[in-house]
């Protein structure tokens, strides 16, 4: 092999899609078992909100529920710049994602933030080994930007 | 392959460590014409402060110029928890980073973000594709939080 290009591997980048496309749904579904679900047990997860890291799907189901019921009813939810560098057993892919609700307290959301994700084939499944989301900041004030758009 | 234990790569993992290495080295050392080495032509960053996201070399050595510089003298900087996913054609790591130093208006500065950077071989050598750095969010106040320890 030696370069990228031809490690590249079409059927992996269409099956890396599919999860992504699977998840889009379960947030616009409210379905946080399906967002949680990829996970690999060891999962190392870099989230929007504290803490700077944590461990494993358990975890990850529970952020995903406590959210998801922050909102009145089935969000919007859009996926832009998706893209996916997937080999035979190894994978990556990063994109823009943006939710747009109204929270329970009336709260108007809507808000881009920055998605990297690194996949693992495992026993011909693929694995989330590792899962970034965050908001840049603004030095200015120290907040974070909830008001960027792409 | 079909299971990724298969396709890691034991020197291509020793490869992508030597060039986190020659990072830490840099920002230690305040050269961000090292900082900005190894980037594809084509590189997303997502990075610690605002925009969303920007692309390519040229900005990237410029932000590190202007972060380096925003430094009294050099700065003390550590990784932890490395892990790193290589294979013989593209590879990914996330860790933890710290740095601690004084600006030059004489502000403290001692903070811990979270990083991930993936990878590709072409030519022969490794490039970045992808840069994720962040803080998380206090969802609490809309602050990153600038005070996190791991």
């Amino acid at each position: 092999v030696e370069d990228y290009e031809m490690a590249l591997n079409p059927a992996a980048e269409s099956e890396i899609r599919s999860i992504i496309e699977g998840w889009a749904h379960a947030v616009r579904t409210r379905d946080s078992k399906a967002i949680a679900s990829h996970l690999a047990p060891h999962v190392v997860i870099f989230d929007l909100i504290n803490p700077l890291q944590y461990k494993g799907p358990d975890d990850a189901h529970q952020r995903a529920t406590e959210w998801l019921s922050s909102f009145k009813e089935d969000p919007h939810y859009e996926i832009r710049d998706l893209a996916i560098f997937a080999t035979e057993a190894i994978a990556h892919c990063h994109s823009l994602n943006h939710v747009n609700g109204v929270t329970t307290s009336g709260q108007k959301i809507d808000m881009w933030w920055r998605a990297t994700v690194c996949f693992h084939k495992h026993n011909g499944q693929w694995l989330v080994v590792h899962e970034h989301s965050s908001i840049p900041m603004d030095p200015s004030t120290g907040k974070a930007s909830l008001d960027l758009k792409p």
